[in-house]
């Protein structure tokens, strides 16, 4: 059994002492002097979950800066895919390390990833001691008997961290990946009560391209190929109406809203007041490194949070802490994990932020200095699964 | 003379020896060895232009997070208003020690100041040594003698600093300053050869408002009582039509584009690419701490133009280059300082930004990690007129 003390944390509106032993917090307001094998002083910080970033695309934090400002079709095929045909192993994995190293710094825990090849992000991870799902990605272009070494890896795999990692199932996109193909994905997901992560209704030119193609827009399509259900987290979802929000939020489907991603590659304004309404389920995330172009979660939520208000006209669209519980325990719980809130029980998932940098002065509101005004600057630990990845208060 | 060498900088492409002499850039590329009374180890970092915040209001960092998410109308009357009837002098140097600290560590080296007191924010701007550009603030509800004051103030304020400070003259907007008073302010900013800060056109209210009271837009109203010129520096600017962009591009008015704020406040969505189209000066400000809610430049070019591509439909819109001039020399122009560029003979304002940090890495493109990805943290050096304000590599 490991000890962890944080002494003197701000929670709540009150200096707090927390315990936590192993992986989970113990005791939220401990004596003073309780003893534990590892003391952090909190002081003057303040205790909030970390995020969870429900989207991205790890190693392409290689391709940050490499093209912008420039048409999706252009940035694709002229840039991005012949960039990433040359990539090796060894440059997934410097990718993935970046990423990993960008997370942390930014306060992030865990991330939900697709990309084309999986295990130097897994063994990243694993030397990182973060948490996260990692997409095994399907699309139509694979042999068979790539499709069949990647679905044997999804029934064999054994998460050498012990409860930290998973693998989701993730078929690209309805554009990428055949019908038959996504039930097939669908059913082995169910099978094997792992999520299922995929792009969907990202841009207009999808929506009309399915369409065309099946008579019928992305969501409904899949709703009726049988793909929808509790465990799908679909990211983007930016071209949807009314009937399709109620179709989500009925499937119990989790949205990876990437607000970053949407309003720099202009692919269309995310409809976050009627999501909400219907009732969907709503989490954030960064997109890759290369549309966004970082995976900063705070400055994430300030995004969604400005571009929710903007868009609706209505200043009262996604308040801070709505803001805040989408990027924090909104994402835990679409994974399944037991975090996200500080509470007593809970795993020990957390940040200390500095309250005496400028920025979180002065003190009227907690979460709205935090999801507005901060920056990673005020970052000053991060705690995931009992374990310190990072802190300055040592 | 004093003489500052900062070593090994990366500027253009290659690493370079800068000596400052006094104010001023006085050798781009000097050789090794250069003797200077001070020297800065800028190996692994950018240099690159500081920002010139071009609408704020510095003392309201005090109101950071004490009232969000509402309608903009409850906002003021409820919150902002009683609130700021009891700021005393001694709060708003509080508030305006706070804003100076929070500019210069987030990269800012000149704000553009509108508020009721202007005393105590000097001085705490002469202490600090960034440039200011302080508005003397006109509404219809002063005295006439509080106004006459205010104009003697104008005619024989003399800049302690000897050159960083100037003053504005500062009508609030179209709804708070009558006609007469609004061309008188006019005639002393020309007369005294001095710059002109008005709120304009920033919500849809202002607008149909005025066109009630006086039959015209905010802009044809201004421009018929001959306001309009290049000293004018307009705040907000977002509900405008093509004729209106037209009008402020011919006289040569200095737009400030707040992106946060009007998205924060669901004031509406700035026209950037029309603007733009209509050769409009466009800068970049924060406005206050209240709305937005931090005063970080950088963060403000990333939502500028993030919002101009997912506005316009068009992921051209606005690339980072432009954001970044945008936020650096075109606001240094508006202003008549001779700085917003790092080249020799122009006034020594520049940052030192970590190419080491993760979110700079890798350099594929210098500006769009510095616009897309960086954030305050990456920021090591700050320097204003030749004189270090903020390092972290001495």
């Amino acid at each position: 059994m490991h000890t962890l003390l944080l002494k003197n944390a701000w929670l709540d509106g009150a200096c707090k002492n927390v315990l936590i032993e192993d992986c989970r917090f113990k005791t939220i307001g401990a004596p003073d002097g309780t003893p534990a094998d590892e003391v952090i002083d909190a002081s003057g910080k303040a205790l909030l979950p970390p995020f969870y970033n429900t989207h991205t695309h790890a190693a392409m934090s290689l391709l940050r800066g490499y093209a912008d400002d420039m048409p999706l079709q252009r940035w694709l095929t002229d840039y991005i895919w012949p960039f990433e045909n040359k990539m090796t192993a060894a440059d997934i994995r410097k990718g993935s390390l970046l990423a990993a190293r960008e997370m942390i710094t930014t306060g992030t825990v865990f991330f939900s990833d697709m990309y084309f090849d999986i295990d130097e992000t897994i063994k990243v991870v694993q030397e990182t001691g973060m948490r996260a799902a990692i997409g095994v990605t399907f699309v139509e272009s694979h042999t068979k008997s790539q499709q069949y070494e990647k679905l044997e890896t999804l029934r064999h795999w054994v998460d050498p961290t012990g409860g930290l990692i998973t693998l989701t199932v993730a078929p690209h996109a309805v554009y990428t990946v055949g019908p038959e193909l996504l039930v097939r994905c669908a059913e082995v997901a169910r099978e094997l009560g792992m999520k299922l992560h995929i792009h969907l209704s990202e841009t207009r030119r999808e929506v009309d391209d399915c369409i065309r193609e099946h008579s019928m827009t992305p969501v409904r399509y899949l709703d009726k190929l049988g793909v929808l259900g509790d465990n799908v987290i679909a990211a983007h979802v930016v071209h949807v109406d009314e009937e399709e929000a109620a179709i989500l939020a009925a499937r119990g489907v989790t949205i990876s809203h990437c607000p970053c991603s949407n309003m720099k590659l202009a692919s269309g304004v995310f409809p976050y007041k009627m999501l909400h309404k219907a009732g969907c389920r709503i989490t954030l995330g960064t997109d890759g490194d290369s549309s966004n172009n970082n995976l900063d979660m705070r400055e994430e939520m300030k995004f969604a949070a400005l571009q929710a208000k903007s868009s609706s006209g209505d200043p009262e669209t996604m308040p801070a802490d709505e803001a805040l519980a989408m990027a924090t325990r909104a994402g835990a719980e679409a994974f399944g994990i037991d975090a996200g809130v500080i509470a007593e029980g809970k795993l020990a998932d957390a940040l200390l932020v500095d309250l005496q940098d400028v920025q979180m002065q002065p003190l009227h509101n907690l979460v709205s200095n935090w999801v507005y005004a901060a920056s990673s600057r005020c970052i000053d630990t991060v705690i995931c699964n009992g374990k310190v990845l990072m802190t300055q208060s040592r």
